[in-house]
Order: C-alpha cells, then sequence, then structure tokens
C-alpha cells in the first residue's frame, strides 16, 4: 500500500467559476483508521458544477469549502483497511470522501454502499448517484409530471438533464432538451430520447424555436441554467406549470445580484410555482431512487454517457472545463 | 323601480393603471329578467387593485373586458325580481354583477348568497369576500404557516394584507407587516395585531429595518407588491421558505418586462418556493372560508376597515385612486 496520500485542496477563494489556479496539489501522509474507522481508496472522484457554490463565500446551502482543505466532492472507492463492525475490506462505497486518493472515515458522510455490481462502478456517481437521484427526485417531487403534458429541460444533454428527459418520457410527457452547441443537440434527440432539442447557441430566435417546440406550452421546466433561455421558456409557461430550479450555470457570479425580467406576474397569472431543488434534501432517500435508477439502466431506458479524466492532477482545471462546456456527460476522475 | 340604469363602462384601453379618463357613465334602459333569470339591484360594489389587469390587452388570467363592455367587478345587491327557481326576491347575492345599479342573471357569475346577516352587507365583498378569501387560502394553502413560524405581508394594512396578518397570528405565527406611511403602520400594530410594522417610505434602510423585526428570519412572505420589499425580504428567507404572490403593486406596468434582481439563486440556496395565487381557482372553495371568516369577525379576532365612496360616479376614478394609496381599508362604491 501507499504511504503518502495525494490530495486537491481549496488554495485561494474564487469569484465566480473556481480555476486551477484555486487549487493546490498536496502530498499528506497515508492516514490510519482508528477504532471505529476504516480506510477507503477512492476509485472515482466526482466532478460537479454545483461545486462553484461549495468554494464561493456568498449566498449558498452549506458551509464553504476552507481554504487549505480537501476539496469537498463525493466519490467512489473500496475499503482496503477497516476498524469499523459495519464495513468490511473489499466492499465499494460513495459518500463525502474528497478530491484525494484515500479518506478515513467513521461512516459520516457515507451515502451508500454499492451494490449493483452488475454496473460499471462509475455509475453510483453518475446516473445511480447525484445526477440520476437529483433528476429523479427534482423531476418527479418538484416537479411533478403528468403524462401528456411537456416538460422542457435546459442543459438537457448533461448529467442531470440527459436523466430529467428520459426519466419525463418514461412518465409520459413530451420532452424538450435545450442545449448549447450541434453535437449535444444531437445527443438529446438520438441518445436521450427527447421529442426536440435546440441549440440555444446555434437559434437565431430562441423564443420562435421554443414556440415552434411547444405548441401546447410548457408544464414544467427543469431549470439548470436561469438566463435567457429560463426567459424564453417564462413567456410560455401554462396555467399552475412547475419550475424546478436546480441550477444557474448562465450566470457567472451572484455577486453583485444580477439582474434580469422579474418572474412574478408570469407565476402570478399563471398560477404558476417556482421552487428551488437540492439534493442534499434528499440524501436520506437515495435508497427509493437508486433501485429503480439501475433498474432502467439495465432495461437500456436510462442511458448516461461519461467523461472521464485520468489522474488526481487533471481534478484543478476540471470544474472550469465544465463551464467551457468542454465535457459531453458525467465528468469524473478516474485514480 | 327605476326604469334606467346607469352603468360604467369601460372607454378605452388604459397603459398601466386605469384613470377616470378611461371609463363612461351610461344611462341603458333598465333589464327585464327572462324566464330563468332573476334581477338584482346593486347595493355595494367593489374596487379592486387586480381591476387594473383585468382591463390591460396582457399577460392575464381572464378575457379583458371589452371596450364598451361594463366594468367586471363583484358586487353585492338584493334580488328584486326573479323569474328564476332558486333565487327569491329579498335574498342577498355576491357576484360578478359588475359596476352598475342593476344586473340581470340566470345565476352564472353569482358565487354565493349572503346567509350572515348579522353581520354589515358590505363585509360580504371584503373580508368575506374576494379579500378575505384571498388572504386566507392565500396563506394557508400556498404559504402553508407553522405555529411559531414568521410571517411578512406587503400591503399589510390593505384589504387583504390585513386579513393576512390577522389569520397568520391566530395560526400562532410571529407577524410582520410592510406599509406605506405612519398611519398604516399605525393601523398594522393597533388594529391588526402585527407584531412589527415596517413604514417602506419613511424608513431609509428598508434591509436593515426587516433585519431588526426578522431576527428568525422570514418563513413565509405574502407578497402584494414585487419591487424593492420583495427584493429586501428575499435576502432574508430561511430555508424551505414559502413566497405567495398575489399583487404587483409596486409596479406601474407589465410591458415591456420589468427587469429586477434575479430571484433563481436565493430559491435553490434555500429550496424556497414561490408560487402565484389567483383567488379564481378557489371559487368554488369560497363556502369552506366564509364561515370560518364570519367567526373569526364576530369573535373580534379578524378587523377590517372600509373605504366606502357614496355613489356609481366615484367609480371611474376609484382605481387609480387605491394606486394613490388614499385608502384605508377595502374600498366600496355604495350605491
Amino acid at each position: 500500500m501507499a504511504t503518502m496520500n495525494h490530495q486537491v485542496r481549496l488554495a485561494s477563494r474564487p469569484d465566480g467559476i473556481p480555476q486551477a489556479r484555486h487549487f493546490a496539489l498536496v502530498a499528506a501522509p497515508l492516514p490510519e483508521p482508528r477504532d471505529g474507522q476504516f480506510l477507503v481508496r477512492n476509485l472515482y472522484l466526482s466532478v460537479d458544477p454545483a461545486m462553484r457554490g461549495w468554494v464561493g463565500a456568498v449566498a449558498n446551502y452549506s458551509k464553504p469549502v476552507a481554504i487549505g482543505e480537501v476539496m469537498r466532492s463525493r466519490a467512489v472507492g473500496e475499503v482496503v483497511a477497516s476498524r469499523h463492525p459495519d464495513y468490511r475490506v473489499g466492499e465499494h462505497v460513495v459518500g463525502w470522501l474528497g478530491w484525494q486518493e484515500y479518506a478515513v472515515s467513521d461512516g459520516t458522510g457515507i451515502i451508500r454502499r454499492v451494490t449493483e455490481t452488475d454496473l460499471p462502478l462509475s455509475a453510483a456517481l453518475g446516473v445511480l448517484g447525484m445526477n440520476g437521484v437529483t433528476a429523479y427526485f427534482g423531476l418527479l417531487d418538484i416537479g411533478q409530471p403528468k403524462p401528456g403534458e411537456t416538460v422542457v429541460v435546459s442543459t438537457a444533454a448533461g448529467a442531470v438533464g440527459s436523466a430529467v428527459g428520459q426519466i419525463a418520457k418514461l412518465k409520459g410527457c413530451r420532452t424538450i432538451g435545450v442545449a448549447g452547441g450541434a453535437e449535444k443537440v444531437r445527443l438529446c434527440r438520438d441518445e436521450f430520447g427527447y421529442d426536440a432539442a435546440i441549440d440555444y447557441k446555434g437559434t437565431a430566435d430562441l423564443d420562435a424555436a421554443l414556440g415552434d417546440a411547444c405548441p401546447n406550452g410548457v408544464d414544467v421546466y427543469f431549470d439548470n441554467t436561469s438566463g435567457r433561455i429560463s426567459e424564453a421558456v417564462l413567456r410560455r409557461i401554462n396555467k399552475r406549470a412547475r419550475i424546478v430550479i436546480c441550477g444557474t450555470a448562465a450566470l457567472a457570479s451572484w455577486e453583485p445580484w444580477p439582474q434580469g425580467p422579474r418572474v412574478e406576474r408570469h407565476l402570478l397569472v399563471k398560477s404558476a410555482r417556482m421552487e428551488g431543488f437540492l439534493v442534499f434534501d434528499y440524501e436520506n432517500r437515495t435508497h427509493e431512487a437508486v433501485p429503480l435508477l439501475a433498474q432502467w439502466v439495465r432495461d437500456g431506458k436510462l442511458r448516461y454517457r461519461e467523461d472521464i479524466l485520468a489522474g488526481l492532477d487533471q481534478a484543478p482545471d476540471a470544474i472550469a472545463g465544465l463551464y467551457r462546456g468542454e465535457n459531453l456527460g458525467k465528468r469524473l476522475i478516474k485514480l
């Protein structure tokens, strides 16, 4: 076994999207599990758009990652040593294990054991992890789609969006994906089964394109972007529409508070609802979603793409890369 | 009985808040009820901020009042002639009877009979009418306040707001009213029992005043204004806050779409909800609310103010007067 534990720590606080320069690669001593603890060797690390918020100083849902702290991240790994009665060597676990090669845990921060051994381990971080669970509860609990309704998804080819579109389709909805670039739009149509897909970057008139794609208006909008896509959708919502606020990828910074068209009157005249969704609120319901998601994957009804980077040294620039739009599918770091 | 029916008709379409010049006073022949119809003599006509939307051409929840049409309005009146089996002469009814002295109906547009004969008839249009029912369902169905929570109300001394504040108090909440001017703030505190009241016109720092009044943050915001009051409240919402969008009095026009700070991130990081409320969606549940509201009025737990103008010729300027803030309490026209 190694004697060192390589880690990516937060080196300085970014204003907006974290770049490679905001992180430092550090070699720390390999930790030893004490009584009631176990040691996990991380195999895949997660890279998520939401990490922008975790390292920011303002307006967030969790304590910011401290300067000098290992970058907060979900990871999937193997228990390689254990002095904990409930965790055995050889088991695979998913949890808040951080951007590092090894993590010691007493069980806190462990989300679940990986039991779907017939599926790739990496899926535990994406379609069967934070992204799939976000799509599942965000769409079904907050969006509450009904058969025949029209569901619009922004970042429709992304790790969350692609699952939202497919689950909405499984629930009998008409699905419209909005994505940036011809390749992502092609993925939306050919791989993720959207009934229509709009390239917001390549479309001269997004408003008209949306109107063509949604002749019966919009009942559910799963919003990962905010910004001009949301403005166009808001003009087309139906009575009692539900807007799931899951991410704000289109906006570079929230300090100062960005301006945009006011939503109140649109919500009022349509008796519509806009609601924020945080997957963290659903962590203890993960077990409800994962078996269903896994079965849909086995049945070929829930497809996913991964964008796997090799080696811990890829991590520092990996978040910025997401915002540059360079990935197709769930971004992971393979160790 | 009279031979003429004086009416206020929409003469031209306003851009924004309707003024006296947008209406015309007309004398029409007294209508005769045919078989299956009855004639109502209106006793009180309602004047509501929402009328702005009913006469506007854009973005609304109902068909705009046509040019030349009698102004849409709730009224309470007495059945004075009937050829309808279910309505008897002498009964009092509330319904969509319009800004006119007499209305013929076949029952369509009648909301209910007035049965609480121990209370003033005018109350059927305010605290036991659209305003009280709006407060009741908007607060309880959409806002879902729990005992101990903090509820903030804008236009807190108004016909809807004052009822919201008192119902929230009855449900065990801490209530904060935001109103314009010293007299309305005094009413909030002394008459409507708010725990704190803020004069948004007289306060140099609304944000700080709100912070002082809400040391534990805001759980429910009943929003009748939009605008800068809402911006200040949004900064202080708690986890899982509920924002009831009931009116947008602070904004003069919705064409072009007004700009303001984006709400998405605030809703996201707090898992909060913003939802439009239209009392029209609850018309068939009026009977659930009215007996409870009436009992609270009898018990002195639900107080209300009225601002009664005398005579139909007061109607054309009455909506503009609401937006000038000249009324204290529910505005009515007594015929």
